[in-house]
């Protein structure tokens, strides 16, 4: 795998581009997924037999402090890892995709299923989505409570939708919320799990601290329209931003991608709302090659919830990489349709983070006469938040060698103005055309 | 307003197409929305000094019977009425399309706030959203119970969100589904309303006999399974669909534009089950010119939920609306992106109908030296349901021109794999350009 030979993609690689700049930035050699980086990945050709895939997760755009990189790059490895065990089985991308967000959505450390951010009420309702790009069917759960996995329910519902239609010709749901969504998944054998158990120390002392920071911000504010004073945005008594939304992306040893998204939502949210990890074409997006597409695509996106919803980015990002160059159709959608993007004309600081893959059928040796069939993989990721944390391997990868990192705005750059982007290339040798 | 001098749209003017035809199909002359339909509208720049508009409403696509055809076109009449009135007193598009909505949903015949379908447990649920195209702002609402008007929480949301940040520096929510958008609607003051005054006679009698046939369905389909037989879907044990969504298109005085639908959602729909009427980009879209955008476009969609989400339905024609002919954008988007869509390839019957209007300045008299400032509004509904019902109406017609229609398809012409496309042009004599 490209990335992996060229050593972890360090801060170097990270790419910078203002708002206002329309010139591509420039990426590291080793990172770039141009034509150039291909033939080094040409020597990762490395079958065994086993079935093959790629997987691409993230635990999050957002900040992540230095001091828990550890952790957060742990649980990227875990779902990596899990993922690859899934896909050499043969298990196909969408349920490769929901093992790797299981992993993902229990880890304390993320904001998803276990450990997600308080509501308003101090509750959790979570939101998850899925799609396979296959059969083009999605699944979409919001605002639950009492699921610890969330994502099991959208694959559920994708998988139950099917199946074809309910008794009586009724058409099967494929988005359920709240009460009736919970209702749906005990029914179909998904153990509930008692709230208390997925609040963790760490989330209600934060819920705690934000309530406190909430109750000095309305005080401060019912004193300014007592005194007519001018309001004046105060940073350190904003709630704090955890929007360590989860995410995987997944290419199966047949070629097919798959996509997942799982959030707890913004801390304080008022109870019911729902984010972009619940809705159509802006929490995730996975549609095989076929038709007037060339490449399948897979994308999955974290941030602002609003923010993602209104400028629709996984769908966005799924139609730009069908043109040729996949790193600078990225960048272009980042800075045209969500940075600059008219339906966020209002708003000063733009956040949001996307992982994506792209993948076609190839040649694994690409300068010999033999034409061994295999898949290019090009995989990017991008932020306009502090920073993200990624991880991706290849079933060509040992156990052990699982690449994760936590990519930086590089120095100076803005949070919600400017963005970075990274990524990679590999090769996955097949058995089959 | 070219529709109205032509006489109501009969079903003459209906044409039909075939999933599998790609030529456009011939329309009444009088009801094309080609420049030869042009010149006729311009007699009727009939202007008061009041402020101008136009509205487009909808009673759903579905199935409208003859014998309750003077029920659903009274409806539609006293929603253009009510929108016309405030179009009259200046008020912008988004708040128009919502008192349009109010007097939709206000119906016990059709299927949005007083008398929905009932879900699968006995009770009310709704769906609704809304999109100002001037600000691009959405406000949508999920599996709402106990609010008579779900459009007015979708309003709500909007207009809060216009406001800025919350407390803290909280990002306002867009998107509220089941209790809890019930209690921000009641702590941003709108009345809640006991479930039991929404549930009419001929809804629950609906239910019941729904009731019936899902027993009686399920007791056949264990039978079977039990016996080992092939199963036969007979019609006649199938829910009665009620797709009967509610929505309108509008443009103001100032050129803008909004749109808004409203849904109880399927009848005997699973609890918390959330249609396309909540989903962004997939009930309804507005977007005015600017930018890339020659045109102002507004769209509103009706039909089954899960076809209309996968299909981004809203969102897809009012892109395609940029292209110069309206009439055949909206017909190549129906078949290609709904009908054929490979998003429903599974789907033997794809059900959904959309009103659409798009705008641009003009000049009221084409011919002459004059220059004075208008808008030209073309406006559009096409249909794969047996019928769609709608009215329009401008602010240059009496009071009592309404134009009601129930659009139904050709004789012979199969709902869910044919089409039905009408539509007229008005021009609005406006005081500014």
């Amino acid at each position: 795998m490209e990335a992996a030979e060229s050593g972890r993609p360090g801060p170097a690689a990270s790419s910078s581009s203002s708002s206002s700049s329309s010139s591509p930035p420039a990426a590291a050699e080793g990172e770039k997924t141009g034509p150039a980086a291909m033939r080094r990945s040409d020597r990762d050709g490395g079958a065994d037999g086993r079935n093959v895939g790629f997987v691409l997760v993230h635990a999050g755009a957002g900040y992540h402090s230095e001091s828990k990189a550890k952790e957060y790059k742990q649980v990227c490895k875990k779902a990596c890892q899990k993922a690859i065990e899934k896909l050499q089985t043969g298990a196909l991308a969408v349920d490769v995709v929901a093992a790797a967000l299981i992993e993902l959505e229990d880890s304390p450390f993320t904001n998803a299923g276990m450990g997600s951010n308080l509501n308003l009420s101090g509750d959790i309702e979570c939101d998850a989505s899925t799609m396979d790009g296959k059969s083009l069917n999605f699944g979409a759960v919001g605002a639950l409570r009492g699921i610890k996995n969330p994502i099991l329910v959208a694959n559920k519902l994708l998988s139950e939708a099917q199946k074809g239609k309910l008794s009586a010709g009724r058409i099967p749901p494929c988005f359920l919320v709240g009460e009736g969504a919970h209702k749906w998944a005990v029914d179909h054998g998904i153990v509930p799990c008692p709230p208390d158990i997925m609040t963790t120390k760490f989330s209600l002392s934060a819920f705690r601290k934000n309530r406190r920071k909430l109750e000095l911000a309305e005080k401060v504010e019912t004193e300014m329209i007592q005194t007519k004073k001018r309001r004046e945005v105060t940073e350190n008594t904003n709630v704090t931003a955890s929007l360590d939304t989860v995410g995987a992306v997944v290419v199966d040893h047949e070629g097919n991608v798959a996509a997942a998204v799982s959030s707890g939502g913004l801390a304080m949210k008022h109870p019911g709302r729902v984010g972009q990890a619940a809705v159509y074409g802006c929490g995730c997006w996975a549609e095989n090659a076929g038709g007037h597409n060339v490449y399948s695509t897979a994308v999955s996106t974290s941030g602002c919830g609003e923010h993602l919803v209104r400028t629709m980015l996984a769908r966005e990002c799924s139609v730009a990489l069908q043109s040729e160059d996949a790193h600078q159709a990225l960048l272009e959608t980042m800075q045209k349709k969500f940075v600059r993007s008219p339906f966020l004309a209002c708003e000063d600081s733009v956040l949001g983070g996307v992982i994506v893959l792209r993948c076609c059928r190839c040649s694994m040796d690409s300068e010999s006469a033999l034409n061994t069939p295999a898949l290019l993989v090009e995989f990017l990721w991008s932020h306009t938040t502090e920073s993200m944390c990624v991880g991706y391997m290849s079933t060509q990868d040992g156990k052990a060698k699982v690449n994760t990192h936590i990519s930086r705005l590089p120095p100076g750059a803005v949070a919600g103005q400017s963005l970075a982007i990274e990524g990679g290339v590999c090769r996955l040798r097949t058995s089959v055309n």
